[in-house]
């Protein structure tokens, strides 16, 4: 059986202070989670002289993508586990500066039922063309818009991990035809067909809604290219939760200008945050979300610590842990 | 037995095409409804004379407010049923100018799909703090803004009827507790309590999410005034497909202004439409929908019909025709 008490160093994001650990938060995961959080040796930095003082005797290490790209490479001879509280990590790309023999875990979960949310609701703030009943607002004009109900509306969702998976769930509780993208084709409880990206193009032009929420990777970037956002049928709506780079978001506004696409509710964009005058701020039939979508300051680290104890778990129980992040696909 | 064999005269509304009942759609109603729909002679009219020709010998009459509004009192000797496909009908009030010895019947129940998925899709808003996003939006500002999951946060609906009960089911759904307002506090399945207006003061200050679904009459007139809606925590949203009287507008604002509300989807107002440079253009946190959200063209004659020919069956089988509208309760 492998080891199953760690040194565990906490050392906390440094640009927002909503998601600052505190040790009330870590005695009440450590409650949740039982006999796998009893032993650890635990400290909790905030300034870099209390990271490199963890990193000297740390073997896990629990921290933001924020220090993680400010901190690596560094000396951390013991160090075993790296969890990243944030479930994309391209950031990170290639991941060299990380210790080489050190695993790497993201918070894959943490999102799930808040993006769930959101994403349905996206999906029916489409379907009630609420993009344009606010592209109206702004204009301050009172015309007639009429929407739709979702059942038996066919929602495609890219990518069927803790976010994607949950949007598709909530589409079958709303009656929707729910097709869902991943690497392999295989069944899913939560979709009524399962389909990998080589098929999407059998698959757009009769999607209604077509929702993003997988990584960026090699292979996913740019998938939503402009000849295939051009599949999508007339009338067509669009959720971006995954990264703004899944899509060429320049023809994304040319489809919205033309009035081809209905409607786009996006959480993500290329570059972050959305430089002033850029044009999807004015785009119509657009709304605007700033990264926040999938998070919840007022669960999320607890979400994070009880996913973190999961992987211990597993990992002291022998078996894979559920969270680590493959760096070669990137997710 | 009652007759169940009648002269049916539909005449069309003359103020949006999208409404207009061709005689497929009464084809396919009838189809739906079988035996009951079997044997009646109707007539489908566009023009005033094809109306004053269908009343010298309708015995019931189907059309919409609008309609109704303009025609009547008119000479309708054999006039017995009125079947509107509207909920809401007290621009009709004090229905004095209808045939004394004609039954009003509304269109309860086809809103109900339609209401339950934009009202849950308001609420998820709400959480989501979609109405600041937007405000943000329109300044063009990018700015953090964090929302919560709905799971057991509070949602009150007022009114139980074909509205407010999907709203309140699908609250549920999301884990919400859910308090229902009616006439009588008896339980509801769709409900954790159900309580009357009465008990209202009692509720509100515990209620993250209020949504309004009940029609307005002269008990519900102003039934959120200025008092009660202060009665609502900070940061509570606010949601309304009912009817704009039934609040105080100017004291929303005033709340909406300093923050104290998080937000507002208003699908309704006073007056209707919503006047150029009226201050709720310009409210902070405010999403204005064109009173559209709970009808949906594609679906909204033919469940219309179905709901008519419910009542039809109710009349010939001897029970109470469900959707009787009563001028005294104005419901």
């Amino acid at each position: 059986m492998l080891r199953c008490i760690m040194r565990i160093h906490i050392q906390n994001p440094n640009d927002d202070p909503l998601f600052v650990f505190s040790h009330e938060q870590w005695d009440s995961a450590a409650a949740r989670a039982g006999d796998i959080a009893v032993g650890h040796e635990v400290t909790l930095g905030d300034t870099d002289n209390d990271f490199i003082a963890g990193m000297e005797d740390a073997e896990a290490l629990v921290t933001d993508l924020g220090v993680a790209l400010r901190v690596f490479p560094c000396r951390a001879p013991r160090l075993r586990l790296i969890y990243l509280t944030s479930a994309g990590l391209e950031k990170l790309a290639p991941f060299d500066q990380l210790p080489g023999n050190a695993t790497l875990l993201n918070n894959s979960g943490t999102h799930s039922q808040k993006a769930g949310e959101f994403g349905i609701m996206a999906v029916l703030m489409l379907a009630n063309r609420v993009p344009t009943l606010v592209t109206n607002q702004r204009a301050g004009t009172w015309r007639k818009q009429w929407g739709t109900t979702v059942g038996g509306k066919r929602l495609t969702v890219v990518g069927l991990g803790g976010m994607g998976a949950p949007i598709a769930a909530w589409g079958r509780k709303f009656g929707m035809h729910v097709t869902g993208v991943r690497t392999v084709a295989e069944p899913h409880p939560d979709c009524d067909a399962v389909i990998t990206a080589a098929d999407l193009d059998q698959v757009l032009p009769s999607t209604d809604f077509l929702a993003l929420a997988c990584p960026l990777t090699p292979a996913t970037r740019g998938l939503l290219d402009r000849r295939r956002l051009g599949l999508l049928p007339p009338g067509a709506g669009l959720v971006n939760v995954g990264r703004g780079g899944l899509l060429d978001q320049d023809a994304l506004c040319d489809l919205l200008d033309s009035g081809h696409l209905s409607g786009a509710v996006l959480d993500v964009f290329t570059p972050e945050p959305l430089p002033d005058g850029h044009r999807l701020w004015t785009t119509p039939n657009v709304i605007i979300s700033p990264h926040t979508s999938v998070d919840e300051p007022a669960s999320y680290n607890a979400l994070s610590l009880d996913i973190f104890f999961e992987n211990l778990r597993a990992l002291r129980d022998g078996r894979p842990m559920p969270n680590v992040f493959d760096t070669s696909r990137g997710y």
